[in-house]
This record gives structure tokens, sequence and C-alpha cells, in this order.
């Protein structure tokens, strides 16, 4: 969209700086997922160790948050960037707001976990809220390589997971008030699945948010708040054209 | 922290540019304050005419967010800000992020509010939501209030606000678990509370993060994931020097 480039400081360093904002963002994508990974393993088999384990994740992808934060705004700085460049700073700024919420929800579904370990544990009552993680880490997954890649239409395949993902949480809440009304016994715990299904679809929202810069960072459109079939048709009225 | 000003381009339209996004995030502010206490409204008497009008604000509110993202945009890729000025753009598209989500949350709050208005209502049932609501409405407003003026000492107070409302939220969660315990009739009912409650408690957080970014304007230090005495610690022991 901004062609007037305006900052004559263009260099190779230049680019060396943003390619490697560009890699700790990966990096730190890589560390939220696994412990998206690790908190659903905690779901299945109680492993405090583990839970532990993502709550430290937690300080290390909070600590790299700030740091990516402050390499971006050294970059805008110091190297004015502008056009592709500007963009792909500011979808890093979003981005790790995003990927370190994402980690503040592991670590919730860490601590619920724990406490549903001290219950006596269901035949199979967790594997929905599981089946429901492997969605959302699929979603996670695919924005995170979608950004890797700067690939747009893989991008735009993430919304439309993510409602796969509101129709499984929406039906484990159902389920879970069946069974609260039907024995009062098991209120706390399944207050608690609902906790951890809500916690996943939160990080849906948020890979779906990364997504959405993706194509914002590609194409230059702001695609927040249209719905995905919109988001689609104005990008195909584009001949589905790739900047980079 | 950068004095290098690499930007010939500062001149009085640089700092109406300035000015004019500063005033747009704060009538942003004012419509997302003035939804908020629509949906709280709503709370207490059911009134499907204000929870739709939080629904249309919601949108107008989404508007807000691309219009000021993009002017934010313009202005880092024509004027090349420095210093102060980069970093009250920063915490500009940052700060619209967290207002935007406070939209979602009302507007998920007026729609529990009209469902709850479909049962019998309890003499006095809501009154620790509202009163939560009430906590959570001073959040924003000093927030809010703080960003106006650049006041990083009263964007001191609201991480401390936000302990009182996390534990009124844990409260009201106590209290619904134990009346959803005693009459599963009441399940739907104490849930649909539990998610208003933890919808205000997320407007609490946003509120908390934009106060963040007020003290990270004023003083150039990130001060996320740091627990409030210290940040007050580290910044006085600047002196309280402020600068603008």
């Amino acid at each position: 969209m901004e062609t007037t480039d305006l900052s004559p400081h263009i260099s190779s360093r230049f680019n060396d700086d943003l390619e490697a904002v560009r890699a700790s963002l990966l990096r730190m994508g890589g560390l939220v997922e696994a412990q998206l990974k690790k908190c659903l393993a905690t779901l299945s088999e109680a492993d405090s160790v583990l839970a532990a384990e993502v709550v430290r994740d937690d300080e290390q992808v909070n600590r790299m948050e700030v740091e990516i934060d402050e390499a971006c705004l050294r970059i805008l700085a110091t190297r004015a960037p502008a056009a592709g460049d500007l963009r792909l700073i500011v979808a890093i700024i979003k981005a790790i707001t995003d990927l370190e919420r994402v980690g503040d929800e592991a670590r919730k579904i860490a601590h619920i976990s724990l406490r549903l370990a001290t219950l006596e544990r269901p035949a199979d009552r967790y594997r929905e809220v599981r089946h429901l993680g492997r969605l959302v880490e699929d979603m996670v997954h695919e924005a995170l390589d979608a950004f890797a890649r700067m690939d747009a239409e893989a991008a735009l395949r993430v919304p439309q997971l993510d409602r796969q993902v509101d129709e499984e949480y929406e039906s484990i809440q159902r389920q879970c008030v069946t069974f609260m009304m039907e024995d009062p016994r098991q209120v706390r715990r399944m207050l608690d699945i609902t906790w951890a299904a809500r916690a996943l679809e939160r990080v849906g929202d948020h890979a779906k948010n990364i997504a959405e810069y993706v194509i914002y960072m590609v194409h230059g459109q702001d695609v927040r708040h249209t719905r995905p079939e919109e988001v689609e048709l104005r990008l195909r009225g584009r001949g589905g054209a790739r900047e980079s």
C-alpha cells in the first residue's frame, strides 16, 4: 500500500535484524506449541512434573514476548521500515501478544488438570476435551506455519477450523450442564472441564488472530471482523496475487 | 532510550497526526466505557433494546480498531517517529486491541443478560456481579484516564484494583458452585452468572494491560509480567521522574 520508501537505511544488516525477529517469533511459537502439547498430556494423565514444566515454560514465553517487542521497537526506531517490512514488524508485535496469551491459557489448563487429578478419573470423560485440544493444536500449528512461510492461502484455512472448534466447545458445554444437573456431586469436576474447554476455545481465537495478521502482512488487507468467506472472496478478487 | 532521530519529517502536521490518533483512541475508549455501562444495566433490568445497542456499539468499536490501526501504520510509514512518539504509537496499537476485546466481553455479557432475563429474576442475586462490574468499570476508566493524561502514577493504581477484582470473582465462583450443588435446577442460571463474572474479570485484565502500556509509554519500561510492588519500586528508584 505505502510504496513511498522514506528509509535510506535498507542494508543487509536491516534484513538480518528483520530475519532475527521473525526467527524469534517462530521460536516463541515453537515453545508455545510444546506448552500446549504438554498441558493436553497432563489432562490425559496427571503429571505434576509436566504441569510444572508448563508453568516454567510460560515464564520463558513471557520473557520472549518482552524481548521480541523490544527488538521490534528498535527496528522501528532505527531503521524506519516501510511497506511490507513495516507490516511484518507490526504483525510480529501483534502476534507475540496472542502467543503469550496462548501460553497463559496453557498454564490455566495445566492447573485445572492437576485439580482434576485429585478427583476420581473417569474412564473417558476427558476424551472430548482432548479432541478439542487436538483441533486447537492444529490451528496454532497452521497459523504459525502460515506465518513462517508468509502463506496467506494457508492462513485462510485457520478461521475455518475455528468454526469446528466453536461447535465442539458448545457441545462439551451442553454435556457438562446435563451432567451437573443429573448429579450435583459432579459440579466441581464439570466446571473444571468447562473451564479447560473454554481455555482451549480461546487458544483457537488467538490462532485465528495470528492467521489474520499473516493475511494482513501478505496482502496489506485488514481482515479482522470479516467473515471467512468474504475474506476469501475479497482476496481472490485480487486474482490471488501474492506480494511478498 | 533511542535518541537517534532518523526522521527529518517532524513537523506540526506530524504532531497533528499523533494528536488525532490519540484522540481517536480516547473516543474509542469512551465508546467502550458506555458499552460496559449499558451491558451492566441490562444485568439489573432486562432491556433487549439496550442489549441490542451494546451489540451495535461493538460493530463500531471494531471499525474504530481497524481505522486507528491504519492511521498508526500510516504514521509509522510516512513519519518514522522516534523515542517517545514511537512508544506512543506502539502503545496505541496495543491498547486498541485490548479495548476491542473489552467490547467483545461487553457483548457477551449483554447476551448472557438477555438469557438470564428469560428466567425468574432473583431479588438480589446479581448484586455481586454488579459490584464486580463497578470495580471493573473503575479500572477501565482509570486506565483510559491515565492514558489521556500520560500519567504513569495513576496507571500504577490499576493493577492494584485488579487484585480486588480477582478476589471478588473467586468469591462469586465459589458461591455459584455452592448454589449449583444445593439445587441442580439452578445450574444453567449459575453458569451464566459465572460466565458474566468471568467476562468482567477479563475486562479487568484488559484495563491492566492498558495501564501497563501507559507506564511503558511514559517511562519506556516494559512492566508486563512484573508484580505491582516491584514496578512501583523500580519506577520510584528513578526518582519518580516523568518523561513526556
